[in-house]
């Protein structure tokens, strides 16, 4: 099942080339005023709500995909969990250029660890990408993102894939810079994912997928998720071992080599395999 | 004000040394079922539920101070922003301890940036510091901690103050190692805040508080906030300028010199002046 979120937070199923309008089985969520419980909502009930949503499909009202503005299929993640430098051929392209290590960010993945962007950095591709600090290098990173379907604390490896939700395309941006990555890489729209997501059950072996990103038509990235240094079981044993994932944390699993940097105005085309793909443009914020 | 949150998510006005539960008047914030808007909806909400806390107080529920246990008095922050080495004694002891540089987390504040803790990494007094990874150093780290009370996107300096909604007491607890900050700080538990939040009116400068932690009865830190390199209305103008801080997002200011290991069994003590104090037992996760 493809799940998209969609214009004003509607949610609707991907059929071929149009969206089935499910929204109003979302009645059926608990309305909370104070405090909000940790995660998102609708990815913490899917297994109530999908049986809901294949039952309002047929009736449901149809939107040509070509006129629907696609959110980030996820809206209430407490954490964006990412992956530095897992495959080999991007650490080798940073390891030649200073404007990307800073003499700073250099280290294989297992001493640097994992880390945070923002939950407020999340977009959609209707939202664009909006730049700041325009005088800096700003970088596309194509990555593989998986969303956690129920609270993970300190899973086993064999156990570690039955917590995945689904896949989404995700498009880590990152400023160029000595700071720290949680804070380069944090900035409003900086956290793409889109266009929606494709259930764990629709993609048996995640660890198989070809992916590609093109600006303005030319090709920069282009890898297979094969080529990952931490595997999807092992980042979530990893992630878990540290801090609890709750429904709809996001694990970003790293981008290969062809990074590189993006200005107001270009056009970026994401693509992962069994996903699909979606295209965003680049603004100045 | 000083705005508690305490028990099964009670929140209370404090007055000398008991508690006015002032809970119902929660029942005027909004529902939700899906999304969650960003931030949290007790600070996004302070304006209109204050008058309205002050007129329940009267005849309110009294809980004696001893009998409460505090939760975190920010339920829902969309990011906890932090600085590191804020202060210039704890460079200068990160410096002679590779035990907390570990070749690789030095720098001045200026070049390294603020980094994130997850905000699932959460805790009051009364959840306590649950150590995970108990072969490693996991050092207590005492900060005034900045909550944020409306949106703030690149605001400028003479307008930074007024997007403090109040204080309150940090703990970033720490696993000393190579990883990324976000990685070692962000473990459930590892965010303390507590006991309260003291609105901004009743302390006028933030800039000249006392503070000091100690472990089982000795003092460990003692520091005046006097002494940040980078002061509070710096850190909102910097953190603004790279993304949004929505309410209930909260700036954890840096820790002094005085940082040190905590083992299961001990007993922290917390203390920040015109705020008050917490203790928080430590054991294992």
């Amino acid at each position: 099942m493809k799940i998209a979120r969609f214009n004003e937070n509607r949610i609707g199923l991907i059929e071929d080339d149009t969206i089935a309008d499910v929204t109003d089985v979302l009645g059926s969520l608990p309305a909370v005023r104070y405090p909000y419980p940790l995660g998102d909502p609708l990815i913490a009930n899917l297994g109530t709500l999908v049986p809901r949503f294949v039952a309002a499909a047929p009736s449901a009202v149809r939107v040509p995909l070509a006129e629907a503005s696609f959110l980030s299929p996820v809206a209430n993640p407490t954490k964006l969990v990412c992956a530095p430098v897992n495959y080999l051929k991007h650490l080798d392209e940073a390891a030649i250029d200073p404007q990307i290590h800073h003499d700073r960010h250099l280290g294989k993945i297992q001493e640097v660890a994992l880390f945070l962007k923002a939950v407020s950095a999340l977009a959609g591709p209707a939202d664009g990408i909006n730049l700041r600090h325009l005088d800096r290098r700003t970088d596309h990173e194509l990555e593989l993102a998986v969303v956690i379907g129920r609270t993970a604390d300190r899973v086993s490896r064999d156990q570690a894939m039955s917590y995945v939700a689904g896949y989404t395309i995700g498009l880590d941006m990152t400023v160029r810079g000595s700071e720290d990555r949680s804070f380069r890489k944090s900035i409003d729209s900086y956290a793409v994912l889109g266009p929606w997501m494709v259930t764990a059950d629709e993609i048996p072996d995640a660890g198989a997928l070809d992916m590609s990103l093109s600006v303005n038509g030319e090709l920069r990235q282009k890898a297979n998720t094969a080529d990952l240094v931490v595997s999807i079981p092992d980042l979530i044993v990893w992630a878990s071992s540290f801090y609890t994932l709750h429904p709809g944390d996001v694990i970003f699993t790293g981008t290969p080599d062809g990074v590189g940097p993006v200005l107001p105005g270009d056009h970026i085309k994401a693509r992962v395999d069994s996903i699909g793909e979606f295209s965003i443009e680049v603004s100045a914020a």
